[in-house]
């Protein structure tokens, strides 16, 4: 019998057995998220209505039962994994948008779609820019919980940039509202933006206002191929020097560019195979991007060692298709994969492109890397084979090299994906133990009897020494 | 003697004379802000390097000295007041600015201006849009505790937009550092931006790392007037559906366009005077300005009773010279202010125009009111007389049904002020008990012993009770 089965058949009574869901098959979908570590939670809460979440907190709290909030379930970190059991907090089912389309702002559910709130944006004329690649699966109350980023990040922003207000609760129960309906609040401490990032940690979103920005009028699309990393890197530079900002700058390395042309059977740009690309996009007005266009096409005559421009949106279409590609192609390289979406400041590229050459030698493992480049925020896939002790070894070795080494060189070892279990070994490389505390004592002062998803961030879980569960996920892009 | 002396000799010899001043000049110069209510403090520190001020406040923790932190002391809100004595910690020393021109960065120590900043960013290609009207003298510390906004906020958003990082002490005296120098940082919970507008309660800013964009290349500046408030508004908001974000959006009503008269005894749009007023400011590539330009003039065509747009920048120049003029100009009609940066939702500007009609008969009070339409941020200035108690009385209604009103139409009390003393009697409009006690317990949790600003945002202070000093100040607009 499950520790927490007296406060769960109570909850079953308070809200009712449609909503508490103590079956098997419930319990195992929520027991892992897209990290695919395996903890059975003593029940299910399908929230119906917002004030679901207060009931079910505030019971949590009298008989002291973890609550883990779930969106999807696309965290790669964990985040929403229930390690300590208790309760899965389940927001799908509040997935309602509207748009006010005078004030360009969305009105969204903490369970509705990103692709769900862009598409509703879109039909007014608006635009909702952050974009994970699993934006049609993702909720925003899981966006908002890890800050979620995306390709857009560099020009745009990510999810914090974009939140305007947030309604939920404490983990007390209790229900809140941080900021209003409009783009300027400046009353009592920002509360709001301590939530955004706290994955899940401090209170739990029900619904949030969202800043939109007009619909981009025109986007054109560039392929753009380099001798070797340290140059389309140091020619990146060149382009942001130049004061162009794409809205996506997305860089292949030669190990992703091989692994997308593995997966789709197709070579990425005919005539350069092999070698690392650039991906860009401009957005904006007709006439804006007419003029970066202009600039951006003498750049790469000086940089490229080949360019070519989409000449249809289905064109365009094709390559982002590569680019999604290519994450789910590395397994071909190991069956583990360890994703870390570290940060390096712009200055610091090219010495990083060095570093990461010599970690691949070093360790002996592929380590195919891709990522934003207008923000510095690249995807380190460190691959190997988990039944080979000594590639386990060496990923464990290789990735607190690249933690230790992406901070001394003034970066930051996460920039959408957050701790959850994953990162908790390099939390302390990046924050100072006053830092922690700090953190710590905010987490104790608003959940005080530590209810709400515990065992995350703070706590040393090694994800490598864990079994994780073979499923495939639909947004695993396998 | 003080209650504090003898910390306070022990902290002069730790700091030295120089730093740490107790005079009878210095302490009066740091007894007052801009709310001009004057509270003497037992001493004044005046930083010179970042350190001192984690000297400072590990001392003030072991003798619980308060400590107020100090810019220029702009603020109207008296949030930089020592009300309870103690320390003053005065920032302007630490004021170098250093731009980081590829990444698109300044990297500014806490008492830096505002205008140092952007001026350095301009020299570069760059731009830092944040512009309290204060901006010559504001430092960008006070602006972070407050998250200062000003007139581009609409387009560009406030000052927590361009926080990138911090780096400050704790209330013990702990140095930490929020986020590092790139545009994503998702590691650990988000104190950046507790800190940011948690008005000096939480933590001290030494140093901040700035996001800019790049300088806009055209700036394009419209006059435009309305038959009355109502209209004008309502134009607004058409003008916000064509999806024109206009880089400033500056409405006058007719009591301010009145002031503004007086003040510069030239009317302010020929043939209009006395009309409500609409200052248009579009800035962007020179495309994007062209495109929007012939939206914004078909607009004026159809809505203004008349448009005018400045033939060159001299021309502008001098319209903003108006609109900066109006706010002192208002000491005509009343020896007192309550000057309210509250904020109104799009939807409402009607019903709040037809509020403030109200307001202003049944009180009878000249209630001026100006503001950024962009982002709903109005001032609305209710001038009294403080010699007639009738007047006072009237006065104390009038802001509280404001206050109240705001709140019932969707807004906030605050758009880019803060809480401080001023507004301490509506914070209780604004935030639930719930809001209020995770504050305070957020507050209690970072700076256990009370020391870092005592006596604001959750103590009630009603201002207009108190007597204030007949001083002008140099960005008083008189």
């Amino acid at each position: 019998m499950s520790p927490f089965s007296a406060a769960t058949k109570q909850l079953q009574r308070r809200l009712g057995t449609r909503i508490v869901a103590m079956d098997e098959a419930a319990r195992r979908d929520a027991s892992f998220d897209s990290a695919k570590l395996p903890f059975l939670p003593a029940a299910v809460v399908r929230a119906r209505q917002e004030a679901d979440v207060g009931v079910t907190l505030k019971l949590a709290n009298q008989h002291r039962v973890p609550v883990t909030t779930r969106g999807r379930g696309t965290t790669l970190t964990g985040a929403a994994t229930p390690v300590r059991g208790g309760w899965v907090l389940d927001m799908l089912a509040l997935d309602e948008v509207a748009i006010d389309a005078d004030a360009g702002m969305a009105h969204a559910q903490g369970g509705a779609t990103v692709a769900k709130i862009q598409r509703a944006a879109e039909a007014s004329g608006w635009f909702y820019p952050p974009d994970p690649s699993s934006k049609e699966y993702c909720t925003i109350g899981g966006n908002i919980a890890c800050n979620a980023g995306g390709m857009h990040g560099g020009k745009y922003g990510v999810t914090r940039d974009f939140v305007i207000a947030l309604r939920g609760y404490l983990p007390t129960g209790e229900p809140v509202e941080w900021g209003t309906a409009t783009k300027k609040f400046a009353a009592g401490f920002n509360l709001r933006d301590l939530w955004i990032g706290s994955e899940g940690m401090l209170g739990v979103v029900t619904g949030a206002v969202l800043k939109l920005i007009p619909r981009p009028a025109e986007r054109w699309t560039l392929l753009t191929s380099f001798r070797d990393e340290a140059h389309a890197l140091r020619s990146a530079l060149a382009l942001f020097r130049a004061r162009v900002q794409p809205a996506i700058c997305e860089f292949l390395d030669r190990g992703s560019v091989l692994c997308a042309e593995r997966a789709t059977g197709r070579v990425v740009f005919p005539g350069q195979s092999g070698r690392p690309v650039i991906l860009l996009e401009l957005a904006g007005s007709r006439a804006e991007v007419r003029e970066q266009r202009a600039v951006v096409l003498g750049w790469a005559a000086a940089h490229a060692t080949a360019h070519a421009a989409a000449r249809s949106r289905a064109d365009a279409e094709q390559l982002w298709a590569v680019r999604r590609k290519c994450s789910g192609a590395m397994f071909e390289l190991g069956d583990a994969k360890l994703n870390e979406d570290i940060v390096v400041p712009m200055r610091n590229y090219v010495k990083f492109a060095r570093f990461l050459r010599s970690l691949t030698r070093e360790s002996g493992l592929h380590i195919p890397t891709f990522g934003h480049l207008a923000d510095g925020n690249l995807h380190v896939n460190i691959m190997y084979h988990k039944a080979v002790p000594a590639e386990c070894r060496a990923a464990e070795k290789a990735v607190r090299r690249l933690m230790e080494t992406v901070v001394a060189l003034g970066g930051s070892i996460s920039g959408e994906h957050g701790i959850g279990l994953a990162k908790t070994p390099f939390l302390r490389i990046q924050h100072s133990p006053a830092q922690i505390r700090a953190m710590k004592a905010v987490k104790d002062a608003l959940d005080p009897r530590g209810i709400l998803n515990p065992g995350k961030m703070f706590e040393l879980f090694e994800i490598w020494k864990h079994p994780r569960l073979e499923v495939k996920l639909p947004w695993d892009h396998k």
